[in-house]
């Protein structure tokens, strides 16, 4: 019966039965008038059971996906608060996927969202993605596609970002505008782009400064873990006992340096001046109180999803749509870690 | 095309036409036998497109609801993050919903779930909920369903708890050990299970201590947040200058009992010992470190999917399922602010 039905349309409508199958199954390929006169008459001639039908009408899963790193850094915690929140004030749902910082999951998580067939995908990168053929697939089959805070550069879609060379050469910048002549950089992996960024912008800092880069001042996270920078801490007092400042990539990481000085009885900031980045909640309650780059992360989640959800509009009415990039503001919030 | 098939199914399996619509619909009150009969004959007669025919065959959409109060409370993260793991391995999507500790949310989150037709729903209530119509409607409805962590006595479901009676008491008891005899308890809104649990276990061990009950050192938070832990010490320190010692309902409000504390030079654990709850990941790094109960977080959410899991299976299999609890472990971890 099915078969006939198919047929019926076809020949009606004088196009192939791939193309009717295609029409029904929403293929990129098939044009919208096309599209809108196969699901016409496959209604009229009942084709389809109801829920089918609405689903090919609208187009329209109201379900999103969002795969991030992971749920439980503080950072993504917000991000994530303020896409449900949004999410449900337009009615959709939310598929949270972690990616636990690899690039296999990440693609088999891909892979699910779209049999899925969510109708947009919010996605901060693995530290082992890039623009890498799970990302193409996404852009390829025009799915409206936003990504937020750890992107990939060549990959053109919607971004939400912050500035991380900016951000980084200004923590960096306060640390010299308070004395500081060593500084030491816990730095993030080396394929995230937050991370190189941020690295760049301790490097143009120290540049504009005139203090001359060393490479062996700059520590690499594979973590990015409050141990690691508890570790990292011990190694710079041992082999830079003059280190006067530390630029950490992160707070959680940056709380770890904070826990090592103060059980070594190292002064903070008199001995060293220490500033993280992303402002999590916990800086303004460990003694001393974390100097840090606030990361506007519940604005980040607003932003990300309403700029996913204009380019789902778009293509809901099969208008036209232009990726942007939104690129937020951050600040260094001061506080005693950094006050001399 | 659509009724005169179901007319042919029906006259052929001598059953009404409603019967036929209610088996494909999966509806409870037809039997196993009848709705394979519909479906092997509606197969037959390709009265169905595939991809709905294999979810009637199959009856899953391998995709689970969860619902939980905030997303950014680092227990939750921690649950979170659990389910998301053991859902990815065992092949299951996940929705994520957060009620803002809004019953009225809660309650449109779970007729969004229902509608999404998900093969199972994990659920911590608000603090507005308790055995409430939303939830009668979960259980009426069969599907496979578990509360954990903020669950209602009254729900005939599958639970995953901790009891928080004993490990309020076990947190006072620990308190009177160090030599405290005049204890403080701040604690959570009235209407959720684990905050009058908590609260029962406090006044348990002050009895079995023969230390008398005093209702005016019970001090109850809304949001359960830093500010209320800062601000009720400066009340309690106000009202009750001898209190020796406080336990806090979570590690997040007790965090704000030992920053008012430190601001206003109260020695912890010499003037106030101070103990909370759940023991997240900033106890061990906040000056001085807080001791704590363990709340198995990760474990939690394990036993959650897991228990939701074997009920989706019998579910699917049409196999009967008995409701289960489940009651992890809790143990208190002793750290500088209960170390005299």
């Amino acid at each position: 019966m099915k078969d006939i039905t198919l047929k019926e349309i076809a020949t009606t409508l004088g196009i192939s039965i791939t193309t009717v199958s295609k029409a029904l199954k929403n293929y990129p390929d098939v044009s919208a008038k096309t599209k809108q006169a196969v699901i016409d008459l496959a209604q009229n001639l009942h084709y389809t059971p109801n829920s089918f039908a609405v689903n090919l009408r609208t187009k329209e899963s109201k379900t999103i996906g969002l795969i991030i790193p992971e749920v439980m850094h503080h950072f993504f915690s917000n991000v994530i608060n303020a896409i449900i929140d949004e999410a449900e004030k337009n009615g959709y749902l939310v598929i949270i996927l972690q990616s636990n910082e690899s690039i296999d999951l990440e693609r088999k998580q891909v892979d699910l969202l779209i049999n899925k067939r969510v109708d947009g995908i919010l996605m901060s990168l693995s530290n082992e993605s890039n623009y890498d053929d799970h990302i193409q697939q996404i852009i390829n089959r025009k799915i409206p596609f936003v990504m937020f805070d750890k992107i990939s550069k060549l990959a053109s879609c919607s971004k939400v970002i912050i500035n991380d060379q900016k951000a980084g050469f200004n923590a960096v910048q306060h640390l010299i505008n308070i004395g500081c002549k060593k500084i030491a950089h816990i730095r993030g992996p080396l394929n995230p782009q937050n991370s190189i960024d941020r690295f760049i912008g301790y490097k143009k800092a120290l540049e504009k400064n005139n203090i001359p880069y060393d490479s062996n001042l700059v520590y690499t996270c594979d973590k990015v873990s409050f141990q690691e920078g508890y570790d990292f801490t011990a190694q710079i007092i041992k082999e830079h006992p003059d280190v006067d400042g530390i630029f950490i990539i992160t707070d959680l990481a940056a709380s770890g340096v904070i826990s090592y000085c103060n059980e070594n009885q190292i002064k903070i900031p008199q001995q060293i001046a220490v500033i993280g980045f992303s402002n999590w909640f916990m800086s303004q309650v460990i003694s001393p109180k974390l100097s840090s780059v606030d990361q506007p992360s519940h604005e980040m989640g607003v932003a990300s999803f309403n700029l996913l959800l204009e380019e789902m509009n778009a293509h809901r009415d099969e208008l036209p749509f232009t990726p942007r990039t939104i690129e937020l503001e951050t600040n260094i919030i001061i506080r005693e870690s950094t006050t001399r």
